[in-house]
């Protein structure tokens, strides 16, 4: 068995030795600061100039609408405050989902205060938005749909070319999040027809603390944060060149081969723990499943006393995003896709990363069944499940 | 000589090998999500636990009242608009002063056009703020003072605990911007009455990318960033675990025997560089300027010139704030100490670490004679200088 089977790749990932590698000059080397004019200056605004081309490139964008952030996050408020506070004149309707990220959901409750209005559309049972319903959505008042590209719990990609072109039509900007999806799903701007990406580092075995927006040029947005001439006057702020550097490096190291590996230890794991009964897998399969992402509802038993389970046994999964697991409030993404409360408390979701091995797998596989086995003879509401289940389980 | 003299440490730091070395585990081996409640999430709570302990406790804060950012203008940001969209029921006017960074004017001059009012308070020869001057600037609309501790082009050491008492006698925010000051000047937010103090990691030899706001139990602030409930629920996004365990390492290896052989190198470079006819410091003498800053004018020379001349020599120099660096207007903190255009721009700033050697304080002092008269000889206002200087200068 491995020491730890870390199944929580969509939390945060293994910084890859690589991306460390082409960080360590930036620290104790080319540590200058990329606005001064001096020699030590100009290495380090090369670098930075290097990182943008390889970001921008792997999204069919243009160098200057890479603007780097400080993580996902910050992409996200910088986006939707952003459009926000720079288009209020043209109207203060903003269009999102109900299984978006919180850094969206709590944003947009934010703007709420501030005098903005949100529609929150619904998914279907897999978690896709509906064009035709966001087309309806749509008001003279509306200026942004932001939509999650690949889904942080389930793992549903949505289709944004669909969604970029009722966009298009009806001149709202449009914003995605990709954190999870970036170097896993296609993002191409221009066919997609989008504004906004949110893309983050930390999430592709770069290191944490630093990530990018997208803002295509002639989009009108307010910085987040107001100082010195960075980023196209977008972002104020010194570059975290060692951050940005490791970010660039690890979009280079992404590869269709590790997509294809990581795409069959998923179907492996959902296929084996779907022989656990009373099991469903919430998202959906195939392609327009992130190639890394399960998660599943098991009958009658809290997804919180599995992962302390399966921690002891030296396997780390997570009942959700790791931004809310310290509440004990069942997924607002799962109650989307249609489950009841207990289905969506008995929630587990392993992530997978190219770092993960066949070993993992199997050790998932061999100590969650009793483990699951186990939670439901304890459980309090096993005369319930009893009836649901076949005898046994 | 020095292969670089590397004399822009206000720019931004060499980030500490020792620094380097704590923050390594935390990208290929503990690089679980804080947030996460397995195993891999724990250790990096811990970390994270352990690090805003320490940069607390040399602040004399709690824990608690320790957000960590990006960096500095983030804090900034964070810490202006914050106050304001909090408190914009309790008035709209907030002070600061004519020598900020541009991370406060800039958020001000933004405030501004969200109903905000701003005064900045002027400044005496040397650089100080008058807490008289404070006093009659305060109204019944003001919510917050924001001071910088430490001046970034002339090294200023503004007495907090004077304009602290004025804040307190007024129930006005205290917020103080310390980039510059963290570690070689005293702050004690008690003692000063801080409600606010914005640090950060790469001026003082940790990495880019991190820095914290202190925020003072029951200050009524609203986040920059929403999303998840990290940091105290103030800040959202996934903590950067090894740039904030790196910061707290440069805390921890901050020594007051740096400070002391810094300053003893800062004040032979300025007795020095003042041998040169026609050049004045800008900024006060002694334990009231920085311990690292010097900043010269020299008459009828451009700063930008000085730069480039010294930069062929292998020494890198600023002419103020590496935030305006790519502007050719005059620095607004020299004008506002009573330069005139002319001197402003003759500027030089040389700014020094604990890295710099006896060595690459000659080698400025060697090269930098020369390349004034240089200057002066090819300078279009050689009538001017003449006129001021005595012969051969």
């Amino acid at each position: 068995m491995p020491k730890v089977a870390y199944l929580d790749n969509a939390a945060s990932t293994k910084t890859d030795p690589k991306v460390v590698e082409a960080m360590l000059p930036y620290f104790n080397e080319k540590y200058g600061n990329a606005s001064s004019l001096h020699s030590k200056g100009l290495e380090a605004k090369e670098a930075l100039d290097r990182a943008r081309k390889t970001i921008a490139k792997s999204i069919n964008a243009k160098s200057e609408e890479i603007i780097f952030t400080s993580g996902g996050t910050e992409s996200d408020n910088f986006a939707i405050k952003g459009i926000a506070f720079a288009n209020k004149q043209m109207g203060n309707h903003i269009i999102t989902t109900s299984i978006e990220h919180k850094a969206i959901l709590n944003t947009c409750k934010w703007l709420e205060t501030q005098g903005f209005e949100t529609t929150m559309l619904p998914v279907d049972n897999e978690g896709f938005v509906s064009p035709e319903e966001l087309e309806k959505a749509i008001t003279d008042k509306t200026i942004l749909l932001s939509v999650i590209h690949g889904n942080s719990e389930i793992g549903t990609i949505q289709d944004l070319q669909a969604l970029g072109e009722v966009c298009k039509k009806h001149k709202v900007y449009f914003h995605t999040d990709a954190c999870q999806s970036y170097t896993k799903a296609g993002i191409d701007v221009k066919k997609q027809n989008l504004d906004l990406v949110t893309i983050n580092s930390h999430k592709i075995h770069g290191p944490k603390g630093v990530g990018a927006l997208y803002v295509k040029q002639g989009v009108k947005i307010t910085p987040l944060f107001h100082g010195g001439d960075h980023e196209f006057k977008l972002r104020a702020g010194t570059e975290n060149i060692p951050g940005i550097v490791g970010f660039a490096e690890a979009v280079k190291l992404a590869s269709k081969k590790d997509i294809e590996r990581i795409t069959k230890l998923r179907d492996k794991l959902i296929e084996g723990v779907l022989k656990i009964p009373g099991t469903r897998l919430n998202g959906p399969r195939g392609e327009k499943r992130l190639c890394n992402n399960t998660n599943f509802s098991f009958m009658g038993v809290e997804g919180e006393s599995i992962g302390g389970y399966l921690n002891l046994k030296s396997i780390c999964s997570s009942t959700g995003s790791a931004c809310s697991e310290a509440l004990l409030e069942p997924s607002k993404v799962l109650m989307a896709i249609g489950l009841t409360h207990e289905e969506a408390n008995g929630s587990l979701r392993l992530t997978i990363s190219k770092f993960t091995t066949e070993e993992e797998i199997e050790a998932v596989l061999k100590e969650l069944p009793p483990i699951i086995k186990k939670l439901r003879r304890m459980s309090p509401i096993d005369k319930v499940v009893k009836h649901v289940l076949p005898k046994n389980n």
